[in-house]
């Protein structure tokens, strides 16, 4: 089991940036497609992508090799991965590793989930970057 | 700006692994230390932590090699990042690259927030790597 002493007791280094306060909600939400829109935060190895679901949104099965963890936040959410279909609610987890095909569909009900990305998801750098002070908190 | 043809159509390659549904709240919670508990979801690249802060609990500052993006999920809490504390809300976000120093405490509310890291931190792994099926969903 972890060990607080080591958890919260290890050796120092160099900060490799500055650590940042966030408010995602003041990013200009960028709509991909109707009723689905995407907030990112961007770190150095990794990404944090607030999407906001329209009900009747749907983001299609596709595939990429960054990693993603999928935390739903609010609402509920038709979630596929590789032809597996659930019915997701807040708290849920989806866990997909590189290249596994994935989509996700809103019916009645707007939902709100998070997608961690690691590295950073290189389509969406663009946009992260260009948002990278609009959060600033 | 993103491209929904970019972003969804991207070309395909071989799944590193199978993709799971997790539902953490069925992961038995792990007390570091009084107060404060773990729920730890293992991906390849990356380790999601559910951690749960009871009023008056603390995560002593410390400082490690991962990245960790932390969001709050439900109450409030007193953050710190290289000496600077804010009181995070639900929807917030910290970004702590390798090696910043950072810490945080409830006071009157409790607190449950998720810390994402990059690559999965290691003092978690054995924790995680136990807990692997136990929040199968």
């Amino acid at each position: 089991m972890t060990n607080a002493e080591s958890h919260f007791g290890g050796a120092g280094g160099t900060p490799t940036a500055a650590g940042r306060f966030v408010d995602p909600s003041t990013i200009k939400p960028h709509e991909i497609l109707p009723g689905l829109a995407f907030q990112p935060v961007l770190g150095e190895k990794s990404l944090l992508n607030v999407v906001r679901f329209d009900a009747h949104a749907e983001a299609p099965v596709h595939q990429h090799e960054e990693e993603q963890v999928v935390l739903v936040i609010e609402g509920e959410i038709e979630f596929e991965i590789d032809g597996e279909t659930r019915t997701l609610k807040p708290g849920d987890v989806a866990v997909i590793p590189s290249w596994v095909p994935h989509g996700a569909r809103t019916t009645g009900t707007p939902c709100v989930e998070v997608d961690f990305f690691t590295p950073p998801r290189a389509t969406l750098l663009d946009q992260a970057r260009a948002a990278l002070h609009e959060g600033d908190a």
